[in-house]
């Protein structure tokens, strides 16, 4: 079904204060949810909201809690997170570290003891806005094997990189899996094989089957042994820098809970030239866009480009929500 | 044939000398490409040299050139490289970011104007030697295709990770193309086809047959669209945090020259806990060393676990190196 954003918001809102969110805390989720469903990330937007109230219900998200600082070193600052609503503390970290940036031009803040901060990209994209670019990670429930291994040792630690720019920020949003476990629900339930391998079946074998690589819960990393490199050391700077879990202490828990996170923020406007940012990113952007597709209907995007694209046709049209979904958001709201 | 570190070393500073390379110079290029093979990194250690004195004599590098101060706003400074050699200009810049971190905890230099940096790794084994994390990479000519279009528009792009550990550091040393062109070059070689795809052939499919991506010059992304977005984004950080070229004008040259790069480095014991940051990555890496192999004779390695494993074995050993190069570089050197 078609929900406008402002019903969305509505919704939400009405749902994170029932469940006794503080208001500003409440309006913060319903934003972020909706806008994350807005920009087409249904994944960690809405459909994940029934998810994140059975983590309260469970005890594992303390809605109470505030991300309190433990350590400071001038532009660098260590956050305790308190086991706190993801996405509260993962904001609240985000704009600590803008705020580092705007006075030393870089900030680093690391957070330890939170929880899941849904969509990765919201954080890049609220830098961005800021003028601000950004390094961002977190660390992960283990959900991948290392290279050469059998078991799932790695988290699919997404990594966000983003870029201001007047003509529309540049902002990657990306796991180290090569699908996410959501994309491959969708491929399952489309009864579709993957275009490439994305995992490993029940024989260790690598495998196109979303079937296969769910019941196993072995995703295969980017680029095979590169992702699992890169992946493994995301992992080493968020537990180290926070000085908080790293993916082989919280694979010892029921549910994925004490996550470590890193934000990195970068004023680059401190060098004063915005202009030659914006033509350097425009050289950027347009030489790749003016490649030949590699076959009918493709084309090149920069990252970012099409969640813009889908954030304005879904401001105009409506986000496409699964009706199961809206049914258990609005009877959770008690609408 | 077997070649001892020293004999190495002394080989290059007297070539290096002769091109007429002041000593300090001299010394740092032939410790580093000695460093680079004793690494095993061999296609970016002497295997390269013939290929760097090339550059020197078509005038591409200048190596008089020294790295200067172009802009500076406290721990954030860009840099020029006027051309001279990448390893100079690179080794020289991570030392800068390494002081500004020992001062302000973290420390960012973007270099513009600079030439090929060799090993990437090397900055980043330098960094961790320094007991700081760090950041760091460059951008190149464009050899993989935007994912979704046909022709090379994206350079592979090497991206440095360093953790320093006291039981051997971490460092990912990691370009954005599945293989490396040197790699497809040994499957070549040896007749073989590669393991996965690693590139497109002329008719735009997907092929492990190397020779064919040699000849379109068009590698592979590690993930595809993911790696692809990856690499895009590095160059977008170089080119506008150095106000360099990015590889759009790069594409431009007969030969890449004037690449952009980024050195960022963290200071991590300024939190004070040294005995935190070792037991967080001894978890780590014990957690992923247990797993179960997946293969016969395969097993999970850290990042720099093979190479300080080469280095150890190569120090014994002597280091093999390929006579016909080794021929090149001793009549280069005069010998």
């Amino acid at each position: 079904m078609q929900i406008s954003l402002e019903q969305m918001h509505s919704t939400l809102l009405k749902l994170f204060l029932n469940y006794g969110f503080a208001d500003a805390k409440a309006t913060l989720l319903a934003r972020t949810f909706s806008e994350s469903t807005l920009d087409g990330v249904n994944s960690h937007g809405i459909n994940r909201v029934p998810l994140f109230i059975k983590y309260i219900r469970e005890g594992i998200i303390n809605i109470d809690a505030e991300a309190q600082l433990a350590g400071a070193f001038g532009l660098m600052e260590r956050w305790d997170g308190h086991g706190g609503p993801g996405i509260v503390n993962a904001t609240k970290c985000t704009t600590r570290a803008l705020e580092l940036a705007k006075n030393h031009g870089i900030g680093l803040v690391a957070l330890r003891n939170t929880n899941h901060w849904m969509r990765a990209g919201s954080y890049g994209w609220q830098a961005a806005e800021a003028g601000c670019m950004a390094i961002m990670f977190t660390n992960t429930t283990p959900n991948m094997p290392a290279w050469g291994g059998k078991e799932s040792r790695l988290g699919n630690n997404p990594l966000v990189i983003a870029i201001p720019r007047d003509g529309g920020h540049v902002v990657l949003d990306m796991a180290m899996s090569q699908y996410a476990f959501g994309k491959l629900n969708e491929y399952k339930l489309a009864g579709k094989k993957l275009p490439f391998a994305g995992g490993w079946d029940q024989h260790d074998q690598l495998t196109r089957d979303p079937e296969q690589i769910i019941s196993t819960m072995r995703g295969l990393p980017i680029g095979f042994w590169k992702g699992s490199a890169l992946s493994m050391v995301l992992d080493m700077l968020a537990a180290v820098l926070s000085a908080g879990e790293s993916t082989s202490s919280i694979a010892d828990k029921q549910m994925e809970t004490g996550v470590s996170q890193v934000f990195i923020c970068i004023d680059n406007a401190r060098f004063g030239d915005g202009s030659i940012r914006e033509s350097v990113l425009r050289d950027i952007i347009e030489y790749t866009h003016r490649s030949t597709p590699i076959a009918p209907g493709m084309r090149t995007y920069y990252p970012g480009e099409k969640t813009r694209i889908t954030r304005q046709k879904n401001l105009k049209e409506g986000m496409m929500v699964d009706d199961g979904i809206w049914e258990k958001v609005t009877a959770l709201a008690g609408d």
